[in-house]
């Protein structure tokens, strides 16, 4: 197999792998489309997919002659490398994000989505495309949660990977302190919260904490943010799913800020 | 094998087997602590599982007695049978749920979710989950959509599948149509939506239509429905994940329905 794409495999296995090479695997046509130009390391495609989809290369040319690689390889080999069972037969290396805390918390009326220990990567994925459509200015990823280049999850965020900004392996504590000092309203999602999510104000700088899909919050966070706030729930349902939790807060954050920009909509 | 564990093991396998028995399993402590009695049909566990959760025996004392199967099966003749990785050591043939599609749309100020070709199973679990939470009164689901009683949905539930009812197959035109006349209003969730989700009544009767994960709703079904509604995004993502907007509907009626039972909350 292509050495390059031997190593594509290895980074969509192994987690430490992507650490340790600050890459990893883009796969499908969308994610291909919608990952940035400059990040792009290599692609890798089918004789089946150059077929389909000439216009794809056309508007690369720039980042062939530039001198990215562009390694046609054979089906079976593909399949090896990727992560999913039918492929579309193009992916992408492609290097890490790196940002820096500071600059985004610097950001006017921020709101922030702080995650504790998610161990799902579809949630966490999930998560992250909710996060951009409600307009959440960056994602803190607790430590030992799941990884966000998890090709599972590169996946679920369809993209917002690519748009969102996130900082990783945080420790959560820690960043609930900072966002405070910084004025930044913390709000911590409890079963045990004392107020309902949608009678807090969310207009001013906010943040949301979202704990572990099994064991929730860490009493620690909970304690360490300006509030506590449940999501009311009939019926005799324990929990709601993490990605759900998280959506129903960014997104009443949301409709809030809308009503301010717009009274009467 | 033990015959009805490999009965158990085709459940878990095939839709069309759990069609024609009528069953289907559940597998886990907390599923099996919550179907209900009456339903079970049989239950298998380990050795292992037995030594850890003896009051699980003791409370269904009344069950054994009544001639409900409990077989205790060999650790790998259940990790076999069972769809899991990591078993917990019980599981239970439960038999499918039949309910009432009139008795259903009679209930006083009802909530509804319609589901048009909803494929992912966790999905389609997830949606069950955040239904109870909110109060729905039944959850329509449309012809090719994922299997209900498929043990990756029926995990996702959470438990919510014994006790939302739902309505498994239906034609979703048909379905609008039905609770159209019966003064239900209905709301598709659709991008093109003319108004947004949070700008519509719906503490009166209400449903929303909820359509597949890649293609949406079809247009005969957003041109059935009294209303298009769609959710505001921001950023460059095109969709939401289906779990997540059909809680954002969901929690949107229970939001305005409690403020109308508690005003000033």
């Amino acid at each position: 197999m292509e050495p390059l794409l031997k190593e594509a495999a290895l980074l969509n296995k192994k987690a430490a792998f992507r650490k340790e090479k600050g890459l990893f695997v883009a796969e499908g046509l969308n994610l291909c489309e919608e990952a940035p130009p400059e990040r792009i390391r290599a692609l890798f495609y089918t004789d089946a997919f150059a077929a389909e989809h000439p216009a794809f290369f056309r508007e690369r040319a720039g980042m062939r002659a530039a001198g990215v690689p562009f390694l046609r390889v054979p089906e079976n080999d593909f399949l090896r490398a990727s992560d999913t069972r039918t492929p579309q037969g193009v992916m992408a290396l492609v290097s890490c994000f790196r940002y820096d805390a500071d600059q985004l918390l610097c950001r006017e009326n921020g709101l922030f989505l702080i995650l504790e220990t998610l161990q799902d990567p579809g949630n966490l994925g999930t998560i992250l495309r909710s996060a951009e459509a409600a307009g959440v200015t960056a994602v803190f990823i607790g430590a030992g949660s799941a990884d966000i280049y998890n090709p599972k999850t590169v996946r679920a965020t369809m993209g917002a990977l690519f748009r969102v900004p996130f900082i990783e392996n945080v420790c959560v504590p820690d960043v609930v302190r900072m966002l405070g000092a910084r004025g930044i309203k913390t709000c911590a999602a409890a079963l045990q919260g004392s107020v309902p999510y949608d009678s807090v104000d969310y207009t001013g700088p906010s943040a949301f904490l979202i704990g572990n899909e099994s064991a929730g919050l860490t009493e620690e966070s909970i304690a360490l943010s300006d509030q506590a706030v449940r999501i009311p729930m009939q019926g005799k349902v324990e929990s709601l799913n993490a990605g759900v939790a998280a959506a129903l807060l960014v997104f009443e954050a949301e409709r809030q800020r809308r009503a301010e920009r717009a009274p009467g909509n």
